[in-house]
C-alpha cells in the first residue's frame, strides 16, 4: 500500500523525466537550426551554380556539402538517441506524432546524394533544386514544430515557440532570396510574381514577430542589432526595385543576393543565442526539479508515512465547526499544504502551457486546411498549398483566414471521385 | 544510423504504450466508480445514522463499511500498478497531474477510519458528515477527470468524458438527496435553500447532458430504461413539494431518501455498463494496434532499408517536370505513403482529441477562478467554491459564467494582505 507521499514524490519524477526529454529534444532543435542553415546556403549555392551552367560557386559547393554532411551527422545522432530513449520517457501520443515527422524526413535525408549528384551533372533547373531543398527544409521545421508543440514545461515551450518562428521566417527570408534573384535575372515583373513576393515577406515578418513575443529582452535586442540599418535599407530599396517592372539585371540580382545573405547569415547568430538559452534554460530547470526532489524527500522522511490523513477532513468540518481548538490548530507545513501548492502550479503551468501552444494553432490550421483539399481533391502537398495560396492573394486575405473558411465549410466540399475506378 | 522505417515503427509503439497505460487507467476509473458508489451509500446511512442519533441504520453500516473497504483495497492496486509502471510510460507533464491528484486523494482515504469512529461516536453534525465523504468523492472524481483529460487516444476520450460526466451527475444526485433529506426533515423553506437546491439539480442535469452527447446509443437507451417514469415522477413531485415552505416532515423526508436512492442505485448499472464498454475499447484499440505493428514490421522486412528515399524529392520536382515518363511512374505503396498515411491519422486523431477535451474546459474554468479567489482572498477551496456559488445564485448565472468573469477581470481583483505579518 502506497502512501501519498509516494505519489508527490512520483509526480516530481514524472516531471523531471518530461524535462529530461525536453533537453534532449532542444538539443536536437539546435542541431536542426545548424543543419537548416547549412542546407540553406548549400541551395542558394546549388540555385547559382545550376543558373550560370556551373560557371559559378563550383569552388564552394564541396566545402558546403562537407559541412552540411558532418551537420546531418549530428542531427541524425540526435534523432537516434530519441528512439534509444523513447521507452524510458516519451511515450503518449505526442512521442508518436515526433516520431512520424521524423520518419518523414529521413527519407529525405536519404535523398539527399542523388539530389547532389543531379545538380553537379546540371540535370536540374534552378528552380528545381531550390524546391527540393526546401521541402526538405520544411521536413526538418516540421521536426521543430512537433518539439514545440509537445513540450510541457511552459517557460521551455515559449523559447521553442521563438525558436520554431524564427527558424521558419528564415526560411522564407531564404525563399524570398531565391525567388527575387529569378526574378531580377529575367526581368519580369507581372501581378502574379509581386502578389507571391510580398506573400513571402509578409510570411516571414509574421514569423518574426511570433518570435518577438516569445523572446527574452537580451535575445531582442541582439535580433535588432543583427539587422543593420544599412542592410535593411538596401534590401528594402531591392525589394522596391523588384516590385516594379525593370528588364533582366544579372548585376541587381546578384547584389540582392548578396545582399540577402548578409541578412540571413547574420541571422543564424541569433539563432545560436536562443539555442543556448534554450540549452541554459533545460539544465537550470532539470537542476531546480532535482534539488527539489530532494528537498521533497528529505521533508518526507522527517514526516509520519501517512502524515496528512488526520487532516484531511478539517475543512470540511470548518465550515460547520466553529470551536476556537480547531481554528486555532497551527500545523507545521504538511503532506497537504505540499501536495495543493504541487497540484495548484502544475494547474497554472498547464494553463500558462495551453496559452503559449495557441500561437501554434496558426500553423495547425493551415495544416489541417491542406490535408481537406488534399483529401477532397486528391492534390499533392504542394498544390494544397499552391490553392490555399492562391485563394489568399485573389481575395487578399491572410492563408490562416482562407484556411478556416475553408474548414468551416468542410462538409459542403465536393468529395472529388477516385482516380481509375 | 537509423532509417525512416524505424521511426515509423517507433511512432506505432509510442502509440501502444500509451494505449496500455490507457487501459491501465481505465480498469482505475472503474475501481474508483464502484468505490464512489459504496462511498456514496455510506454517507447516506451515516447522514440518517447521525440525524436519528444512533437509532437507524446502525446494522447496515457495518457490512456497507465492510464493501467500502473491499473495494478500496482494488483502488489503492490500482493507484500502485500506476505507480510501477509509471517509468515505463506515464511520463510527461499529464503523468505528474494524475500523480498529483493521487496524492491528494490518499491522505482522505487514511483519514476514513478516524471520520467512521467519530461517525460511530456519534460526535458529528449530519452535514460535517456528508460534507466530508463529499470532499473525498471530489478528491476520487479529480483522478477520473485528470484521466479523462490526459487521455490519447479520442474514442477512449470520448468514453472517460462521459464516464466523468456520469459520475460526477450522479454525485450530484447524491448530494441532493442529502440536501433535501435535511431540508424536508427541517421543513423550512427559504429562498437560499430553494436557489441551492435547484443548484443541484442544474449541475447533474448539465452533467447528464454531456454524459449522453458524447456516449453511444446502447448506453444512451440504458440510461432512458434505468430512470423509470415511476421513479421520475416521485422525484418531481418530491421536488416540488420541496420548493414550497413545507412543515417539517419526517416521512416524507424519508419517502424523498427512497426514491432517490432508488433513483440512484439504477444509476450504478448504466456505469458498471460504461465501465464495461471502456475496458472493452482499450482491449480492441490495444489488439488492433499491435496487430497493425506486426503488419507494418513484416511489410517492411520486404523492403530495402533506405526505401522511400529516391522518391522523396519526386512531387517537389513534378511541379516543373512534365516529362510524360515522370507522371507514369506506377510505384508500389511505399514507405512514404506509409509515413504520410501515419502522419495524417495522428493529426486527425489529435484534432479530434482537441475538441473532445473542450468539453472539460468549463470545469478547469471553474477551477481555475476558484484558485485565484483562494490566492486573492485567502480562501480555503470549500470556500472559494460558495462564494462562486452564490455570486452565480445572485446573478442567476451559470457557475462557469461567473468564472470566466471573474478570470478576465483577475487582474482588477485586490490582492488580500498575508494574515499574521
Amino acid at each position: 500500500m502506497t502512501s501519498g507521499l509516494s505519489f508527490l514524490i512520483a509526480a516530481r519524477r514524472c516531471e523531471i523525466d518530461a524535462l529530461d526529454q525536453l533537453a534532449r529534444t532542444s538539443e536536437l532543435v539546435g542541431a536542426i537550426g545548424r543543419l537548416v542553415h547549412a542546407l540553406q546556403r548549400e541551395r542558394g549555392m546549388s540555385n547559382v551554380f545550376l543558373a550560370s551552367h556551373g560557371g559559378r560557386f563550383a569552388d564552394q559547393r564541396g566545402p558546403q556539402i562537407a559541412e552540411c554532411l558532418a551537420l546531418e551527422q549530428q542531427v541524425r545522432a540526435g534523432f537516434d538517441r530519441l528512439e534509444a530513449e523513447h521507452h524510458r520517457a516519451v511515450g503518449a501520443g505526442h512521442g508518436a506524432r515526433l516520431f512520424s515527422r521524423i520518419a518523414w524526413v529521413l527519407p529525405g535525408l536519404d535523398a539527399l546524394p542523388a539530389l547532389r549528384r543531379r545538380i553537379d551533372a546540371l540535370e536540374l533547373q534552378p528552380a528545381q533544386a531550390v524546391a527540393a531543398f526546401a521541402k526538405l527544409v520544411a521536413g526538418l521545421l516540421a521536426v521543430v514544430f512537433e518539439a514545440a508543440d509537445g513540450a510541457t514545461d511552459p517557460e521551455i515551450s515559449r523559447l521553442l515557440v521563438a525558436m520554431f518562428n524564427f527558424m521558419q521566417g528564415k526560411e522564407f527570408a531564404g525563399q524570398e532570396r531565391a525567388f527575387g534573384a529569378a526574378a531580377l535575372a529575367l526581368g519580369r515583373g507581372d501581378d502574379a510574381q509581386r502578389q507571391q513576393w510580398r506573400h513571402l515577406i509578409e510570411s516571414q515578418e509574421r514569423c518574426f514577430q511570433v518570435f518577438i513575443d516569445f523572446s527574452g529582452d537580451a535575445v531582442r535586442t541582439l535580433w535588432h542589432d543583427s539587422q543593420s540599418d544599412a542592410v535593411l535599407a538596401e534590401l528594402e530599396r531591392l525589394r522596391r526595385k523588384g516590385a516594379t517592372s525593370v528588364p533582366a539585371d544579372a548585376l541587381l540580382s546578384q547584389a540582392w543576393f548578396d545582399c540577402c545573405t548578409r541578412r540571413i547569415d547574420a541571422m543564424q547568430t541569433v539563432e545560436n543565442c536562443l539555442s543556448a538559452d534554450l540549452r541554459a534554460l533545460c539544465d537550470h530547470k532539470t537542476a531546480q526539479a532535482r534539488s527539489e526532489l530532494a528537498a521533497y524527500r528529505q521533508l518526507l522522511g522527517t514526516l509520519a508515512p501517512q502524515a496528512g490523513g488526520a487532516l484531511f477532513f478539517d475543512d470540511a468540518q470548518q465550515a460547520q465547526d466553529t470551536t476556537p481548538a480547531q481554528l486555532g490548530r497551527h500545523l507545521e507545513r504538511s503532506v497537504l499544504d505540499m501536495v495543493q501548492e504541487q497540484s495548484q502550479r502544475l494547474q497554472a503551468m498547464s494553463d500558462e502551457l495551453d496559452t503559449v501552444r495557441a500561437s501554434l494553432n496558426e500553423r495547425k490550421i493551415v495544416e489541417r486546411a491542406k490535408g481537406l483539399l488534399m483529401a477532397h481533391r486528391r492534390l499533392s502537398e504542394a498544390e494544397a498549398h499552391k490553392m490555399l495560396r492562391q485563394t489568399a492573394m485573389n481575395q487578399k486575405r491572410r492563408l490562416v483566414d482562407v484556411a478556416e473558411s475553408m474548414l468551416a465549410m468542410a462538409d459542403y466540399l465536393p468529395l472529388e471521385p477516385a482516380p481509375r475506378r
